[in-house]
């Protein structure tokens, strides 16, 4: 019997240690022969590009670089399965590859749109192929799991860029803003994660907006303003999917209208908004930073808690699929924050597909504009620990699989 | 007698390890008594705003903080002083503090733009306070000086996310272009050392533009095209610097024409404009990322041999003005690149003042397009080593010094 791995959706620095985990459980089963990896997601399966991970992964020290290797190492894809019951030809496509391959368990690591996938594929092969979903996404807006493997390492990069711009921001003798723009579509957990600071003693950022409030342009010059009187250097972080709703001021381009396959809209460029807001209303120095790809793929950062977690999950999903369960995703149950512990279980992938799990606004102060203490508990026990990176002439060793043409 | 030292300019990851430096030095020499720091750079002096660094400084391990810590804990200043010949109220002022606190060495850390304010004040004050400059800036074009304290750790953290993003922009199976803009005003030495990760074993960043290459959009479009026949997803480091000379497409926006006291211009944008001009010419993925002010302020991944190198320098400063020298700046004179070993030693701060060092044109290649093996073996040294950076709460530890209101 075989099994085969796949990563799919956004890339995280946690997704090659979930990797790491299903290719550890499956090496040491006894009942599994080979262990292929799916490039680019599905989408290997359904064109039967598929590698024998025992091939590339050869010795302990090629499993430490891969936890440390940001990104898919077998490449992503953020294709969306038709439905088996009108268009079975790719079904047809899947099943022949599992068939070639003898591959009766199935493992995908990804976000809420993968988990459609093993929905899907569950229900179509029922027991003739186990598939289990394993959770990944820096945006932690996976429901039913307490958190997500990547968020950690994410909001551990984020906490300590904000705090060295913190740093950096107030130089000057002069009066400053500095809007710092973080992931999240529609879930503002990864921006609310900032609040961490508090814990190490800082003030910032002094506001915090997420998408899960309503955003006044009106009310934001006033909480500014009143920072201000406080501070010197005012600290901003603001989500990605955070929507104005006012046709107060220069609006344009921050949202493009355009949507992805699965309806996603692409948002950018609402902390270049913000930062015009403060310019044109309050006139000091200010400026815009966006944090970008470095969230997800910073591993040098990254957080100790959060790659072992999402190496013992992976290995979880193979337990769980070569127990005879299927169509589940494996997720996280916080015991407690202090000291933090965490059960793995599993969940219907049912109940996680296309669902998305917001930032819970019992969080949220009453003004919009900050989070509570209760929420530093929940995110604290996520980004501790470092994990020694391996370096090779002043810069960290990635596992590297060809790609070029 | 006391001695007092001020930063200037824009911040680094090292320039608060030559204020460490600085401190050691003053502190071990019996004829120093007080060692003062003067806030916000040479406006400290002039305001009568100096704090006494004993009194803050306190510890082994404070230092250990200090030198971790990001950004200027004196604060900094841009302030450019009138010629004493004609405008020498100031200069009196500065006399009054001098006199007052029996200042009799004055240490400045900062660039090109603080060693006109050293060359001003040694010129002013004869033999009467010694005036030493110290070198800093993540752009490294000062004149003279091998490299200058802070661009170490500018670099390292540069080629760290540069490999980190390459290793994001490869995830997805369609061809993609990724942009990466670096700081460097008018010269391209931070975006030219992202030409260390070949000695990692990298191919990206598959093109490297610099201002001191003439820029042409046609090329642009043909280099990109040819890298895009090698690599599915090519990875581009651009200066911020880099001026188009052509009227060829949609250029509005990425010079605001805006200059600062200096004389400098304020330039941004010129990533999104290239990803502009893929998106037009090409049509496939692009994306552009501006790694922003993280590139002078991200601590946690200091080059180790920056850091201890910044505090060497500081500490020489000290050595040097007790010596009796006056309008000089410290600098490195690099005995050898492997084994890689420095010497300090002095230059007049004159010929340093306003000038800019620019990356050499025989390390860049014909095309223009990237730079040559030679810049390796120049940039390598810089940026190896890592600094046990002290955590709490799984985030760096900063030295902090009160500037609330």
């Amino acid at each position: 019997m075989n099994i085969a791995v796949a990563q799919s959706g956004g890339p995280t620095c946690a997704i090659n240690a979930s990797l790491v985990g299903v290719f550890k459980q499956g090496f040491k089963t006894k009942s599994i022969d080979a262990i292929f990896g799916s490039i680019n997601g599905i989408e290997g399966i359904i064109n039967d590009e598929l590698i024998d991970l025992k091939g590339i992964i050869k010795t302990n020290e090629d499993m430490e670089l891969l936890r440390q290797t940001p990104s898919t190492m077998l490449g992503s894809c953020r294709y969306k399965l038709p439905d088996y019951k009108t268009d079975n030809k790719i079904y047809e496509k899947i099943r022949a590859c599992f068939e070639k391959h003898r591959i009766k368990v199935f493992i995908y690591i990804g976000g809420n749109d993968s988990m459609d996938t093993v929905v899907k594929l569950s229900e179509y092969f029922k027991d003739e192929v186990k598939v289990i979903g394993i959770p990944k996404t820096i945006d932690n807006d996976l429901p039913v799991t307490d958190h997500t493997p990547g968020f950690g390492s994410a909001a551990k990069y984020v906490a300590t860029s904000v705090q060295e711009i913190t740093r950096d921001s107030s130089v000057y003798s002069v009066d400053s803003v500095t809007i710092i723009e973080i992931m999240g579509r529609h879930a503002g957990w990864l921006t609310a994660s900032t609040c961490v600071l508090k814990a190490n003693g800082e003030d910032a950022p002094h506001l915090i907006y997420l998408p899960e409030s309503d955003f006044c342009i009106k009310q934001f010059v006033e909480d500014v303003r009143r920072e201000q009187a406080k501070h010197k250097a005012v600290v901003i972080a603001v989500s990605e999917g955070i929507e104005i709703n006012s046709e107060d001021t220069a609006l344009e381009d921050f949202q493009s209208g355009a949507k992805d396959v699965f309806g996603h809209k692409y948002l950018s460029g609402i902390g270049r908004c913000l930062e015009k807001i403060v310019a044109k209303e309050i006139g000091c120095k200010v400026r815009s930073i966006e944090l970008n790809v470095m969230q997800r793929c910073s591993s040098h950062i990254c957080s100790k808690t959060d790659i072992d977690e999402a190496e013992e999950i992976g290995s979880a999903g193979v337990i769980t699929a070569l127990k005879g369960e299927t169509g589940k995703m494996m997720c996280f149950k916080r015991v407690i924050s202090s000291p933090y512990a965490v059960n793995i279980e599993t969940v219907d992938a049912k109940e996680v597909a296309n669902h998305e799990k917001l930032f819970p606004k019992e969080w949220i102060n009453a003004k919009g504009n900050n989070v509570k203490t209760a929420a530093h508990k929940y995110f604290l026990p996520l980004i501790q620990g470092e994990v020694k990176i391996k370096m090779n002439k002043g810069m960290p060793v990635h596992f590297k699989r060809m790609t070029d043409r």
